[in-house]
């Protein structure tokens, strides 16, 4: 048996990428911390009835079960962070009736990989706003996505940019029943025009254009206007509209905008407006993020509440390789005079390996040495 | 049912406790990195035949198992990171034949918790050195093992000190079978001393007395000198006594040592010294480590290794608890002319808090605030 075969979509994080993958979180987290984001550590196992909402039943599907001989209960391995973040925000943090901003970065596992090429263990890093409706809130959390993609070195992003409240107001409006609006919003997850027009052959004017047009208003901020024309006039779509029209003029110059107006994002908690980053050459969404105002119900608070995720591990993939810093050889020998000399070193942030085996520069990974000369220490070239 | 009850020994980390636990976190790695430790990170889940050797029953009864719809094979939820950096020094680095440093920071979970008051997820954070088997590398890690918890603000360290390699010398030499040595092996973990007479009734001379010796060779370097006296001359024994020799001269000035002969560690993979900190006013190890060469022979490959690893989690409680730094304020109507005067500030570190409520200074965390006086940017008091 080779034991260290590991299970499909799993992987180590081996040094190179593993260090570039810790200051790329470590520059997020600063990044949240001085926009006023706390930092919260939900756990990997809880109950599973805290960690799946009982009619999502995708995350249910993605979500390890374990058996918990102290409880005799069925515990779950999170497959995703938000719900938990949602339950401290309604528990733990409870007494706070203003903003709270909170922000997390931790292993998630997945029993069934997102995709062919997906890791079942994403490194989901992400900040989330509770307490406030307004468009601002979003604007703060996209802008907070942009920078932390920016920061970690991801160029030319691109931001989809969709309002499930218009797919939402349509429904009502039109008196549609669950499965059939279920088979509408597959239909246009899918983009599949034809099943759309089929599903929609009993649906009254002008519901049944304006779900078919839907597909269509894909592009850049004139879709917008597009939309107000293609579209009936309801008070969802115009809430909407309006705050599409906010995001377009404050970003506009920022980012590359494409709206896009039949996207629903499979996931389940999602309420408002939905934003997904890409950045060129890579063909998932890098982040994505959208308001799930009342994600909190079930742990008993509902609030307003958007926010944004990626997964570090999958971004890594796409940023530039970083050179290894080479480091400095002390030749067991020297030791323990070298002491001091190596702390100091260390301390500024050099790297200083002990060779025990007169080992190779190269096996070192070191490119100088640390010599005595004339009573003094001195740092040569070593190769 | 309250949904968000946590499962017994399982716990969120909040805000304040969050970021300490981060900061902690990065200093050490990057104390680790300064050393030449290259980072790993294996995953949470494998094959739980990689996970746990099939003849360390503690580690399998504190292993979660999970089963995979994808391989249709048993998973483990990792209890353990030692066995998977041995995994990778084994295989996936099986091309270096000389000196591997690695170390590791993540969560690890516990079906059962290690005590009654341990969290079943513990934060584990540790480094490791591969091939080389001279007390210099074991220098190495207990010195790296005190600067962290040093940096991290432990005071008044204590380190005891053991060898099984006297143990296993006597085992040997006085020809016990494996179940009697097994029995005295707890009954010594205990401190037993009437266990281990009854135990040893059989035994001969000189081994009888020397085991019955083990657990009152316990204090400050001398013991090392009554050792010498009251247990046989056996290689074994002669060379643990001067490793520990060399232990007591290297380190005897800079912190507190215990030596304690009858120390076996309950850990199944340690092979010779071991050692194990402890901070006052707290009972508990707050790290341990030790030599556990050949831990990667399952994996192919079996070489010295030696290495120290602590409970991040548990070792935040010790802590002295840092103040929160309060931010400045930003009505939401300086918005958004105020924004590259934010973004100065923030990359300054300053923790820059929008304001979209007019929440009062402790609801936002904030004791200044930004203004726009006579055209200028700047900051006051905010109460």
């Amino acid at each position: 048996m080779r034991n260290w075969l590991l299970p499909e979509h799993i992987a180590d994080i081996l040094p190179a990428t593993a260090r570039q993958v810790e200051s790329a979180k470590a520059a997020m987290l600063e990044r949240f911390r001085t926009a006023g984001y706390e930092l919260v550590s939900p756990p990997l196992i809880e109950y599973v009835e805290a960690l799946v909402s009982t009619d999502d039943s995708a995350l249910a599907l993605k979500t390890f079960k374990l058996d918990d001989h102290l409880s005799g209960r069925q515990l779950g391995l999170r497959a995703d962070i938000t719900p938990q973040v949602a339950r401290i925000d309604a528990h733990l943090l409870a007494e706070r009736t203003g903003v709270t901003r909170l922000c997390y970065a931790g292993s998630v596992v997945h029993a069934r990989p997102a995709g062919l090429m997906s890791s079942r263990e994403p490194l989901q890093v992400g900040a989330e706003l509770y307490g406030y409706a307004g468009i601002e809130a979003d604007l703060e959390i996209i802008g907070l996505m942009l920078a932390s993609l920016r920061g970690a070195g991801v160029e030319g992003l691109r931001l989809d940019v969709g309002h499930i409240g218009i797919f939402r107001g349509l429904v009502q409006a039109a008196g549609l029943d669950a499965s059939l609006a279920q088979a509408l919003f597959d239909a246009l997850q899918a983009k599949d025009a034809s099943g759309i027009r089929a599903l929609c052959a009993d649906v009254a004017e002008p519901y049944r254009s304006a779900f078919s047009a839907l597909p269509e208003l894909y592009g850049p901020a004139s879709v917008l206007e597009a939309a107000r024309t293609r579209l009936p006039s309801l008070p969802e779509i115009e809430l909407a509209l309006l705050q599409l029209g906010a995001i377009a003029r404050a970003l506009g110059n920022e980012v590359e905008l494409c709206f896009d107006l039949a996207e629903l994002r499979s996931g389940f908690y999602h309420t408002g407006l939905v934003f997904t980053a890409y950045a060129p050459g890579w063909s998932d969404a890098i982040a994505r993020g959208g308001r799930y105002d009342n994600v909190g119900r079930r742990f008993g608070r509902a609030r307003p509440a958007t926010g944004f995720s990626l997964d570090l591990r999958d971004l890594i993939r796409i940023l530039p390789e970083r050179e290894a810093t080479r480091g400095i050889r002390v030749a067991q020998r020297l030791l323990p005079d070298a002491k001091g000399e190596i702390e100091r070193l260390r301390g500024r942030g050099e790297v200083v390996v002990l060779d025990y085996l007169g080992e190779s520069a190269e096996a070192l990974g070191c490119d100088r040495e640390l010599v005595a000369e004339a009573g003094a220490w001195r740092v040569v070239p070593f190769q």
